[in-house]
């Protein structure tokens, strides 16, 4: 089941391919087509009146998995290619849309195109931020013949919009843990990002005795621990991970002078958030304290959590009970495009299970059966919203 | 007291600039300059029979100070000029050294040039290293015109030499915290050097609860406080560090898969360091076992301590008692080349303070007159060995 992974970074080569055959699948649909100012890309139906969206997101993480976003996007279009071709009289048009720049792997910052088309951020938000490369994202929409007015003319008003349905992978193991084939989404959890900064000595790992060290990593150490204890035991609703770090000098024969180190926290409750990261930098600081460290601590992004349509989620409850499909109400830990569809508009979620609860993964898996079943949950769902 | 630091690098333009300069100063004191196939740079006064040498290293680490290395060639220059300028007449020939390649910064392979000299390696050992770059040291050493029959002819014979003294920047805190201006070296630690990696399962940080994480860091960083741990109160006569990490896939969204850690344990004792590596492997296992990790823990290096000629550090105290200087003897816990000279020759070391213990660091210092007194001893110490 493995492959090589997808490379469909925003705004890549890669991506802009997907999205030209994106483009050509909805005119084969029959869907009118309109790409914004950010490059999110939208099949329509005929109709008038505000629309019920279906879709999710085209890029990838790089060496990311086949799955998290296209498979939203392609059951959307599935949903529009079935009911143009039954012909089904509706109320409201629907509208497929594929976002741009989910991923926050390329810019640093999450559902971009969704946010954009939402009002949550405007051009003068995202024009200057730049990759790694130092490419900024200005300079990579003007390649695409995007101005900042382009981005800012995206913008949708909540009046065009009936209703968002996103079906995605879980990229969890809870649906295959508890046997469902659907999970229904009712909130979105948000991170706190912070970067800290523990700075110490760096000496040499042979001369200087254990008890004169002040020793980076170690005070790094205890605090991934830390982090780890507080979201276990401590703040259950949350959970914890510092997944980065950075070590200087990084020899093996240098006691560690510096470590920078990554903590995301999340959850479905503000509270429980702020509890965990009041904790975490409670530890760090009595950490650095007790080991004659200093630390530094910034908080890059605290987001609130999102809850979604209580209708939207019951509507998709009765779907689910009227097709005897197992499913279970849930959280998502991840964030999605939906969290800002939220914001304008009434909105639901459909997740479909990971294989072992892989994601941004080559070996991310969802069978295709159970793809078929969301997609065909996502179709008796939008068929209650527009059918005549 | 902060330069930009030292970038004698082994082999590198700079580092051969100052092997010219050191040659172009032995020549103005009166010495006879040799070079040997590993680039090692010797001068020699007149006279027959086996020499007292003295000296050190003239490369850096990257970014290193002005002390490490030089301070010990530049002292043993000025022993040979005080001696010929005074016309001493010796019993036996004074010879300064400047060793190639004792940092192991560039080719992972310390003290090279003095090992080379005394047969402790070979140059089928050395010839294959690559920096990483992916230069060879063979491909290096062809373009300063030596090939690997100059290499091996390097080997000096025992019967060569009447010992050697090697004045070195202490590299840490003790002699400062002592108050005392010479140390005196009758043991050199040796390193056992392993490369530990913890593989878990990367996951994403806000789908994956707790209890079903992987998280190879969170292993790893109990590791880290357990070589702490057995070395601070456990094997108190051994050190240990981690000092390099290295995270995959190292975002700030994914639950870490892999850590690689590099764990550096030393000694001047056989048994504690042995003790204290194998607490180190049985805890990462036990660690490993607990977390369901996988991990795999090699040996990379495990030397033998080595024991300096207890008449030569007698002379040096008699030296340091007679000149009034407050002198401590002591162990070293960094490697250096008189690891390698006491393998063929009477081998004594002194040491000078160094501020902060500070080393591998462009704020290394060491005071000059703390240098001149370490010189003078040197002076004396050879005066006793090899005056008429």
């Amino acid at each position: 089941m493995t492959c090589n992974g997808s490379e469909r970074t925003a705004y890549s080569i890669k991506e802009i391919r997907a999205k030209e055959m994106l483009v050509q699948l909805m005119r084969r649909v029959g869907l009118s087509v309109s790409i914004d100012g950010v490059g999110n890309i939208f099949g329509k139906t005929q109709g008038q009146g505000p629309a019920l969206m279906m879709g999710s997101h085209i890029d990838s993480v790089p060496g990311g998995g086949r799955f998290d976003g296209v498979a939203g996007v392609a059951s959307a279009l599935e949903v529009a290619q079935s009911v143009l071709e039954q012909a089904v009289r509706m109320t409201h048009p629907l509208e497929v849309c594929g976002f741009s720049a989910e991923e926050s792997s390329r810019f640093g910052v999450g559902t971009m195109g969704s946010a954009i088309m939402t009002g949550e951020l405007n051009a003068g938000h995202i024009m200057g931020l730049k990759d790694r490369h130092g490419t900024s994202l200005e300079q990579v929409l003007a390649r695409l013949g995007l101005t900042e007015k382009d981005v800012n003319n995206s913008k949708r008003r909540p009046s065009d919009l009936l209703g968002y349905l996103e079906l995605h992978i879980e990229q969890g193991p809870l649906l295959e843990a508890s046997d469902k084939k659907i999970g229904i989404v009712k909130a979105i959890a948000a991170p706190t990002r912070m970067k800290i900064c523990f700075l110490g000595r760096a000496d040499h790992s042979g001369t200087t005795p254990m008890d004169l060290r002040r020793d980076a990593l170690a005070g790094a150490s205890e605090l991934v621990l830390a982090v780890e204890e507080i979201c276990l035991r401590q703040v259950q609703k949350a959970v914890g991970t510092v997944g980065m770090m950075s070590i200087a000098p990084n020899a093996m024969n240098v006691v560690p002078g510096t470590v920078e180190m990554g903590v995301d926290i999340r959850s479905v409750s503000s509270q429980a958030k702020r509890e965990a990261a009041q904790s975490v930098m409670n530890r760090a600081r009595e950490i650095a304290d007790r080991r004659r460290l200093e630390v530094d601590i910034v908080v890059l992004r605290e987001e609130e959590p999102v809850a979604l349509d209580s209708e939207m989620a019951s509507l998709l409850e009765d779907v689910c009970s009227s097709m005897s499909v197992p499913y279970m109400v849930m959280t998502s830990g991840a964030g999605h495009d939906a969290m800002n569809m939220a914001k304008i508009t009434r909105t639901g979620m459909i997740f479909v299970p990971s294989y072992m609860g892989l994601s941004h993964n080559p070996d991310e898996w969802t069978n295709l059966s159970d793809i078929e079943l969301g997609a065909n949950c996502l179709l008796q769902a939008a068929l209650r919203l527009v059918a005549k």
